[in-house]
């Protein structure tokens, strides 16, 4: 399914340098590399460096309607996307109801699936593409390969994956004290509102 | 305040191989390797990568009763704990509340202020050690220095940091799901209640 590299594809490149120069010239390389970088408190990937590890990509693109990801999946963990065009609808159902609940919607620049590239553990929820997608994907056995040919690109690489978890881990944080407020609140309701 | 390395202490050591040296025979900085290997659907540390991050980082001793760190301070946010021996309470002051409440009781072996060394956001809850702490600190200044020393390795811990935090995510997405279950529980509770 996912057998090409951005830009011109011949015999499969094998070190950074040749994959660099495979995806010369691709605008979206480039549009995937732009995203890519993005400020931190630690090391932040340079634009050369968020090219190398667009070159270990494979461009993909996905019809409006395909559901790409699938809530508890366990076996098509290993690989995300970068969504470089189109929206994506991130669906969950709740546990014990039948009908699934938009999370949130994703779109240009949104890093998808990458805690199931970590850790591979069941896909938490549903990905559906809402528009026709043009995205990048990082399969698991890349980034491999990258951590072996390049470890300190690597390494800043995964050090931004960490920060858009840790960027909705505090989101969820957010969301928890707020749940926790409701409640509070609606069960003092409910007591005022119980016969006594 | 973090001056020490583990181990015997002499002058400075600069790159990894002094530093392992340093740690030799150290029954702390052995425990802390140990805990930092773990297994992981990417790369694992091995225990050799493992001693090496610990070679960067500092043993420590919090007295029972400190907190040590304090939601929503932005300045001291360049430090992860390890937790080698005692237990931590996690707390957080709810949004318009004044009474903090326990979110979670951490022992040993646990990172503690990880998301806050990646991204240098505000703590989002407290940590005060309940009994006598034995730790190990990871500041921000060392991370970067094992990145230029040692890219590999760094990369390798900076997934495990990951792999945590994803778990956190996951576990704090599920308690969403049952906070979303438990509101419209209420919710019909309310309903069925009220005068109509």
């Amino acid at each position: 399914m996912f057998n090409k590299i951005f830009g011109r594809s011949s015999a499969a490149p094998s070190g950074p340098e040749e994959r660099l120069k495979a995806i010369e010239g691709s605008a979206s390389a480039e549009m995937a590399a732009e995203m890519l970088t993005r400020p931190s408190a630690l090391e932040q990937l340079t634009r050369e460096e968020a090219r190398i590890v667009v070159s270990y990509m494979m461009p993909h693109k996905i019809a409006e309607g395909v559901t790409f990801i699938k809530e508890g999946d366990t076996k098509e963990t290993d690989f995300m996307i970068l969504v470089l065009d189109g929206e994506v609808t991130v669906e969950s159902i709740v546990v014990s109801r039948t009908e699934p609940i938009t999370v949130t919607v994703l779109g240009r620049g949104s890093l998808i699936g990458e805690m199931g590239l970590l850790d591979g553990e069941p896909r938490n929820a549903s990905c559906t593409a809402v528009s026709d997608l043009r995205c990048a994907i990082l399969s698991r056995a890349s980034l491999k390969k990258l951590l072996d040919d390049d470890p300190r690109t690597a390494a800043k690489f995964i050090l931004a994956i960490s920060l858009r978890i840790a960027e909705r881990m505090r989101d969820g944080a957010e969301k928890l004290k707020l749940y926790s407020q409701l409640t509070q609140a609606m069960q003092e309701e409910i007591n005022s509102l119980a016969p006594t």
